[in-house]
């Protein structure tokens, strides 16, 4: 599928992804926009629609599946046949030219933990008397209510936050600059389409209340995360920031990256089993750069957890979504050492400092640390998709 | 300080309390009314503010500290100087007319563990073998966020969730209806002033960012947690739903009932030490309703850490608050088995069942059960204010 645009070969944002963000220009109001090439499509210029002019995607996003299709195959015509070319090409302005904001007004934020070689490597480390998996690891994807206000988009500043730390060997806690700053490279789901409280969404629905995926980095201050997290999770150690990719991939432009999921073994309780249904694993390809060099490549298609049994799962005693709940994969990690998604296992708790370039070493991140994420995934016609990059600097602690 | 108005010499609804709350009346939009004796003043009908006509209490909120004394000041006003009488008067209605609904649209909510004796109950029963405190407990005001979009308002039905069990002695977990249904009674702090990301609110700034207080009541299902918490923390097991009170009782109605806070030992890190400072406990009287029976007076006033700690604890890693933040206590328990906040404390675990007046016995939560959640605190005067009530009823689990 070609159109009159005059797309580079290899762009990950061709006519086969068409994701949606949220951009201004200079002097302009925040507004929805598509990625084609090297340019963002002004939907509020082109389509005249005020649902696209609110500064999030929430009000198209709550209009469901078919009102989803719909655009996108509009889209496709408008950038395919030139008779639009006139209406349509106005409306592009090249991505060099656009700030980029928060896609989603973020209702719920849920992070999971569907990474089996990420779940064992933290076991290892943390537990290495006990089995590598807590035992309800296998049943259910683990997960917990994450900060929705501090959700941010990509590029915003990663301030170190302070706060508790005590090493097991002190007798009391201190305060401070946490001194082991750490990411988690993960996949995100953005719920479209609501549900009503007291109705489970069974597994077969994900497609129709999911609008699309983002990449997301959960960071992590380790050592607040150690000292605070038994018996209620992690708080203050995760709060301080999320940041996410601009640009919303919709759930149509990864039919091609649909792949079975591993084995499971128990079988799932009945709600979790997707044996015989349409397969939700994907193969999405992570990359982890630091300071510009690729330090890590996650494989999302290994998560033991797909995205439909987390949202199957997440509602299944009742629990009600709302447009723009975000619910996170977990950190990705595989089985290599090459492929894990956090320093706390690149560096082994910080034994083991990675090696880079340059020749310096790193355990957990410095201050002007540069930490991106970017990802693809097989799309129509052999083409590489990109779901685009979430990036962030890291900034000394405020003077307090 | 007496007014025009006839009220009741006994109301929790006086002239020192004018809580604020989202109602409707047959026919009308959700407006912001106060409570003012058996009424509710129309607040969008006697200012003509459209502010107090978006159905929440957000736009007011966040006006900040001086807008809230600005309108408090002026209510007393007009509801004690009768030259204000034929102005005001048409737009009192009637408690008995009125739907209440949800005061705040929430942003995040979060949930503590603040109260000593509950941790400590929780503690022996599930770690009989170990100190009944996590070590953090005394350090640190324990939190934990939960799923702001099941926040409901008091009278929604409690429909009992399903979910996966495992009682230790079973092999694997099962699926079916929650058997350990509990409540949590609790207190919860709405937040106005917003704060910026990366900019700790320090404990002095609490009254300048909190605009009220509610009851809360978080039902729990014991048996879902139990399974599911380790190592992330409460998931499943709370957020199918959290009932609050309809009305927020604002901050400067609570002078009277600020009181010393519990000695803590050992001495808290400075971001948390309030020796010295303005005293944020509070001796909030709760009282749990069970079909209509007392069976416990929580007193909130033995609470470990208070409301002002909680909050610096929570922004002291730089996370940002929005206007419609909630925190939650944590369940209010005291050292009596009279004055426990749960039903596993209740119980003891399931092991020593409450007997109830008519004879009966109650472990955990059956359907038809209402349990319904009151509060006093002392007043301007010598009166008692009312943090009115949250209610809720079990329904039997849906059919799937």
């Amino acid at each position: 599928m070609t159109g009159w645009l005059d797309l580079p070969a290899d762009t990950g944002f061709g006519l086969g992804n068409l994701p949606y963000g949220v951009f201004s220009t200079a002097g302009t109001r925040p507004r929805t926009g598509v990625a084609i090439g090297g340019s963002v499509l002004d939907l509020h210029g082109v389509t005249g629609d005020d649902a696209h002019a609110t500064g999030s995607l929430n009000a198209f996003m709550a209009r469901g599946p078919e009102a989803w299709g719909a655009l996108r195959s509009d889209l496709t015509e408008w950038l395919t046949d030139a008779a639009h070319r006139e209406r349509v090409e106005p409306h592009l302005v090249p991505q060099g030219e656009v700030t980029m904001h928060l896609p989603v007004e973020v209702a719920d934020y849920v992070d999971f933990y569907s990474s089996r070689h990420h779940a064992e490597n933290l076991g290892r480390m943390f537990r290495p008397d006990s089995a590598a998996l807590t035992p309800n690891w296998k049943h259910l994807p683990i997960g917990y209510h994450g900060r929705s206000g501090t959700v941010r988009v990509s590029g915003t500043p990663v301030v170190r936050p302070s706060g508790q730390r005590k090493a097991p060997t002190d007798d009391a806690p201190t305060f401070g600059p946490s001194q082991r700053l750490d990411i988690e490279a993960e996949v995100g789901f953005v719920v479209g389409t609501p549900s009503d409280l007291g109705r489970p969404v069974p597994l077969g629905a994900f497609p129709e209340h999911v609008f699309g995926v983002c990449l997301v980095n959960d960071w992590s201050a380790r050592d607040l995360q150690s000292w605070e997290y038994v018996p209620l999770g992690p708080f203050l150690g995760k709060s301080f920031l999320t940041s996410v990719s601009p640009w919303v991939v919709p759930l149509a432009a990864l039919d091609e990256a649909r792949v079975a999921p591993p084995a499971r073994d128990p079988k799932p309780l009945p709600y979790l089993d997707d044996t015989g249904s349409e397969p939700w694993g994907l193969d999405i390809a992570i990359e982890v750069h630091l300071n510009g060099e690729l330090i890590s490549c996650p494989p999302f298609d290994l998560m033991y957890w797909t995205p439909a049994q987390q949202l199957a799962h997440m509602t299944v005693n009742g629990a009600s979504l709302r447009t723009g709940d975000l619910y996170a994969s977990g950190t990705v990690s595989g089985p290599r050492p090459d492929q894990r998604g956090s320093f706390i296992e690149l560096s082994w708790g910080g034994e083991e400092p990675l090696r880079l370039a340059d020749g310096s070493t790193r355990t957990f991140l410095e201050d002007g640390d540069v930490v991106t994420l970017t990802a693809t995934a097989p799309g129509a016609g052999g083409r590489r998709i990109s779901l685009g990059e979430v990036t962030g600097r890291i900034e000394p602690a405020s003077a307090r």
